[in-house]
């Protein structure tokens, strides 16, 4: 396929509305960086009809008294369909169950510091395995040797564990020997673990290029590909500060990234690097696989898949106003989004109102 | 039994000749905290007939050249059997093999810095896993999730792992969990964490108190009894310093531990908290089992297990000349040890020669 055939034609593609199961939406406790609608439209405008949302905002999501806060925030103003996780926290393994269906997963924190969802010990890890119900997912932070520590309980547990954001080789290497052995697990990569590596760190700076996991060397960058075979699922950690903030001495980790995640994706399949059932695999089919969610009728994403453009300085949705991937070619845009029989994204423009969106586990999900 | 029983009886028994498979001799690198004469005279004065060296020396044992120094230093001061473990280092796994028959074991440090000898990317674990012969022992310097980690990888490759110092609450739920799931896993405890507790950090002082693992919390030493059951080995993990290096601004961690063990552990059995079968059990019988250890024909300690005695500042033998344990009141002293036919020690004094101990490896071990 030529430059000058992807130029001058448009190639149409349907897909199904994607599944982004890693956001941060920022709402409550930090809506200058980000809220439900803001969120919500930016993820319309990258083919997301679905987000699922994670638990350290503020107050965070550990007991059924801030789910409901956090569920009224989503209620009010999302424009797409949603999901919420909870939070494993020191002294709330008992009271979690409680919520667990209408909830998306339990999401265990366990390298970085994060307020009251910081998990050291692994007494407390044993206490979710225990409680947390079976049949309910569990999401873990878990970089390097910690990832190792946690699959082992899940093997002890004989339970199932979902690893967010997979960054390095050696992390890849245990993901696979797992699932070799047999063991039920799955993992995400996001496209900044993909598409950047630490040698962008400089053009990006130290501050802004901050994020967790950190972005790796090249060598960590190109096992994730070698391997993308053990990949189950894509997402976007979508984690948006204010570039005011990003450029502070104590830059707060985080990229924003739903508006962006599909056309780097499409880029990879222009360049031979995935197909397009790679793409949809692992932002539809794995992620209604792995959590069990419930299907959107009449819900589907048109992308021109040889329109060419540069990322700009910032996506016009996100209300942190900058994103790391500025300047990158890319193949694909998205030019029309339909939620449940309605058109809610076209060319540029979102449609649905906020308060459109549903709670996909608002009935019970058994 | 009243302690007037204990005081005018003289209540001799015979035990094997002990084993600690951990012990940092200090020699080479530096005898002025210890060395071979030193450290198997304390061995002796505690009931200890064969130690196993710790690789963390200088230069450390990491590689084949270093192996026949140390074997050269061991073969000259030791007046006890000895073995020698060979220290994993990030670019060694290919070369040990090669000395692993004539080695006691690999031992891989996990958590702290040991210049060479860290290991912070569970790739090197990996490749160490692979590549050391697999009927020969590991044992790790693993604590709390480091504890998991490994152990997964040493259920991926299907090898035994022995755990080194297990110190915490989490530690022993770990091993115990890996032990109900018929994990090859085997572990020791030493006594400074089974007779000490972070209680105890005041009256030492918190450099004086400095140790690797720490002293833990009184729930975790509590643990460890309550748990007896799953502890396969006592060890002294005998780490002498000098008592102005325990008092400087960095104290380094560790602590003496030969002269001390066997007393404190008689002073358990007194109490009806072990028994000495229990005692037997971890300090010759396992030890022999888990590491293929050979016989010491015509070996045996007299000890009057109900002496009193109070623990003095500092332990005639070891070079270090303090003791963690002073002011403990113990029963039970060591009369007479024989190793191989010889009186060797009797009555507070040592018989025998520097270069009277044996390498037990000496000779191929199949
Ligand atoms: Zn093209
Ligand atoms: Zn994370
Ligand atoms: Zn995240
Ligand atoms: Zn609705
Ligand atoms: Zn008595
Ligand atoms: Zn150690
Ligand atoms: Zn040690
Ligand atoms: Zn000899």
């Amino acid at each position: 396929r030529s430059d000058i055939d992807c130029i001058t034609s448009r190639n149409l593609v349907r897909l199904p509305g994607l599944i982004d199961i890693h956001v941060h939406v920022r709402e409550p406790g930090a809506v200058h960086k980000e809220d439900w609608t803001t969120c919500t439209a930016a993820a319309l405008a990258g083919g997301v009809t679905m987000i699922c949302a994670m638990p350290n905002t503020n107050p965070p999501v550990t007991n059924p008294a801030n789910f409901e806060i956090a569920l009224k925030a989503a209620s009010g103003g999302a424009r797409c369909d949603f999901a919420l996780y909870v939070g494993a926290g020191v002294d709330n393994a008992s009271i979690l169950p409680d919520i667990g269906d209408k909830a998306f997963a339990l999401k265990m924190y366990l390298n970085e510091t994060f307020t009251s969802l910081r998990l050291d010990s692994t007494e407390v890890w044993m206490e979710h395995f225990k409680n947390w119900p079976r049949d309910l997912p569990i999401a873990v932070h878990a970089e390097e040797r910690t990832l190792a520590a946690v699959l082992f309980l899940a093997g002890i547990f004989e339970r199932h564990v979902h690893v967010c954001h997979l960054a390095r080789k050696e992390e890849i290497l245990i993901v696979r020997a797992a699932k070799e052995r047999g063991m039920n697990v799955t993992c995400e990569v996001c496209p900044h673990h993909l598409f950047l590596c630490s040698d962008d760190i400089d053009s990006l700076g130290e501050g802004v290029a901050q994020v967790r996991p950190r972005l790796c060397r090249k060598q960590d960058q190109d096992a994730l590909w070698e391997n993308i075979n053990i990949i189950d699922c894509f997402a976007t950690d979508h984690a948006p500060h204010t570039w005011d903030e990003k450029c502070s001495p104590k830059p707060p980790p985080g990229f924003p990234g739903l508006e962006t995640m599909l056309p780097l994706l499409l880029t990879a399949v222009h360049d031979g690097r995935l197909t397009i059932e790679d793409v949809v695999l692992r932002l539809y089919t794995n992620p209604r696989k792995i959590f069990g969610l419930p299907e959107q009728p009449d819900t589907y994403v048109e992308v021109d898949i040889d329109q060419r453009w540069v990322i700009p300085h910032a996506m016009p949705f996100s209300k942190c106003k900058w994103t790391p991937f500025k300047g990158m070619k890319v193949f694909g845009s998205v030019r029309k989004v339909v939620l449940r029989g309605s058109v809610v994204y076209i060319d540029g423009k979102v449609l649905a109102d906020p308060g459109f969106g549903h709670n996909v586990f608002s009935s019970k999900r058994h």
